[in-house]
């Protein structure tokens, strides 16, 4: 573990759990009481009744964010099931709250078959302004969020697929400006055909990748294989590549979901020039840093942790893409949304970056390049980049419910929210 | 609506409704953030993955309940749905967390087949360490809770039904102290046979009563009728009386949870001698105080107001109970804990009040007698009588999971916690 914490440490932090619930109105006389409840809360009820819209105003929904999951597929740990996962969860509430000030909730479900938990989604759907998919097994991930996107009229966001797509992407964005490679002639190795791994392939694709090659725990995805569930099978190539060590051969970008030490030096000796190397494997990626530095030195490399330049942290993408997304009343979080969010982050890595960011990571000198393709989370100006463009595209988009939405205005208030005044609000 | 409330003044209190979500542990740097999230927060899941029990340990399971409803029977105003109840369900976590600080999060559920909304609420078991359900209509909300309270190892609470019935008891105990009355030779009338009807005759039973003429919106429930659901049919006595006229003639206690104004003088002055009258239909009651008076002086009197005497709010019961059965891990609400709320309330009543009590309800002299049978519900020692007394009863009663119940700690930590130092904890 990192920092030097001890398991002893953790167990103790995470004593009680980590969120609660707070009191957001007056509430210490008989007065408030009864504007609070019964008889006064008839109003708000009658109201709603009326309108259903208003509920985002006479009730805690526009800012509220359902984290759920079954625990089929936690973090590292697997299939731990509801109980054992709501640390995580609630770990995920915290981050909501923490970096976009949005109010969410976890709800663990002990249902594994995947109509039930749609159904029991769906069911939960007057509770909240959206709903972040979390932690579920794929490929029943794949099925669980279509659906509910399609029967639900709330935002739905498997962060598992979505996340990754999104953080990884924008380091892609800022390696192809770097590099000048031309991304449709790329030869893209994705190890790992999860939730993550099938949803950044997507993104790269609509990013104009035309050749990916896919590899699960058998190995490449090849049109030759009979045992792909659809969501694999969309990637089957046509390939003699048949290997890890195959793919890598000549491929420009390698994106690592697997596991600790999967890839070798001699691979990535083997990778085109210039070559993007995201590895992603928690706690250890699937290669360190300083042994691609050993065989060469013209890679860009992110890994998932906070020690090494270019950390891929989910953080960057749901509480900012949830919080533009609830701003403006989204009904979906569509492809266009998610890629303005990867285009925010993007853009937002070529700015200069603040002394604070600079000082939470140890005086680094950050700026845009090889070491600095992707903004750090405890950049606040995340959320006026992210959450602003995202609120964009699904006005855009024609999804956003809002009456109006002034962007400019918009951003005003986020940076008023982080603290900062713009030059120019509407940049 | 009292306190000169205006509409406009309760629908702005309303907006973006009344809790939210807080962070209780320390998440400022990176390094808070690893162990509230990745990698750290892999050690209590495991923790709990080995035995589930931990999630009591390292989640906020064990502070928390869930408010589910779907909005079939919502205070006064009906069926209106689960959308337009969330005002109603925010409110219930509000009065949760100031009363007791529980936490509670209200759930509204679409869905109204009594199988599919107990499906919903098991799978749901995972995430919360009780369950209030609320304004569920009769006669599924029997059903529901039953069930629910088979399937589950969590403590399951209707206070629809169980509230009312609790609070009434209390006042109803102390009304026959002060009458001397023999409750199993009363006559006791209970205007209305949805939850709280049924559930307030049930306990009544318990506390001893043998004649109870329950009334449905049809009037009187006998042996002769042939449309009466099964929880009715419990109650359907072989008598004459058909009306509500004919049922209030000779009643020693009248319990009214129907309408304003159903209860008129005549039928007050046709009750046997010392009557007790509860007339909670909200805002409005079966027959005021003032009209009471008026034909008769020997009457004790409750309504569900707070301008009056005797209040019966439910917010005197549910905050405590849980907190008392959270406390003791209770895996379930028994009877006998229902009792113990109710006796403690009773109990509390005849303690000498505090100035702050007197001085919350204008000055008034507060002393045990007819217009006391109640503790009032800014009465912070409520906590300490009731949620001591419930703790106790559950550990008596078997279903408290924790290893060791010390009655005079638990008793000393309550009164900490509302800024008592106790002479005596074990009183």
């Amino acid at each position: 573990m990192p920092h030097s914490i001890t398991k002893d440490e953790v167990l103790k932090y995470h004593e009680g759990g980590k969120i609660g619930i707070a009191i957001t109105k007056p509430c210490d006389s008989a007065r408030d009481l009864s504007m609070a409840y019964t008889p006064g809360v008839a109003e708000p009820c009658l109201a709603i009744e009326k309108d259903p819209a208003l509920a985002y105003r006479y009730t805690n929904k526009a800012n509220l964010v359902a984290v759920i999951t079954n625990g089929t597929a936690v973090l590292g740990l697997g299939d731990i099931g509801p109980w054992a996962s709501k640390p995580v969860m609630e770990g995920k509430s915290v981050l909501f709250k923490k970096f976009a000030n949005v109010d969410a909730f976890d709800i663990e479900i002990d249902e594994k078959d995947p109509q039930k938990l749609i159904a029991i989604c769906k069911a939960l759907e007057p509770t909240f302004g959206g709903i972040n998919l979390e932690d579920i097994k794929a490929p029943e991930c794949f099925e669980i969020e279509e659906k509910l996107k399609k029967i639900t009229n709330i935002p739905v966001m498997h962060d598992d697929q979505h996340g990754t797509a999104i953080i990884t992407s924008a380091g892609l964005m800022n390696a192809l400006e770097l590099t000048g490679k031309d991304i449709s002639k790329m030869k893209i190795v994705v190890i790992g055909a999860g939730a993550a791994g099938i949803a950044c392939a997507k993104m790269y694709r609509q990013l104009g990748a035309e050749e990916i090659v896919m590899l699960d725990s058998k190995g490449v995805i090849h049109s030759g294989r009979d045992d792909l569930n659809p969501y694999k099978a969309e990637f089957a190539l046509d390939t003699t590549d048949r290997t890890l060590e195959d793919a890598m051969r000549g491929a420009d970008m390698v994106l690592g979901l697997s596991r600790a030490g999967l890839v070798t030096k001699e691979m990535v000796a083997s990778m085109a020039p210039d070559p993007i190397i995201f590895a992603l494997a928690n706690p250890v990626p699937e290669i360190l840093p300083e042994v691609v530095a050993e065989v060469r030195d013209d890679a860009m490399m992110g890994t998932g942790r906070s020690d090494y330049p270019n950390q891929v942290n989910n953080v960057l993408g749901f509480p900012f893409i949830f919080r533009g997304a609830l701003d403006v009343r989204a009904t979906a979080i569509t492809e266009g949304m998610k890629m303005a969010a990867a285009k925010a982050l993007a853009d937002l890595a070529k700015e200069p970056v603040p002394q604070y960011v600079k000082d939470a990571y140890g005086g680094e000198e950050l700026a845009f390049g090889p070491d600095y393709l992707i903004p750090k989370p405890f950049d606040k100006r995340v959320l006026l980049w992210e959450s602003a463009a995202v609120a964009r595209a699904a006005v855009e988009e024609g999804v956003a419910q809002v009456e109006s939405f002034d962007y400019c205005k918009y951003r005003t208030k986020l940076a008023a929210d982080i603290g900062l005044i713009l030059a120019d609000p509407c940049e």
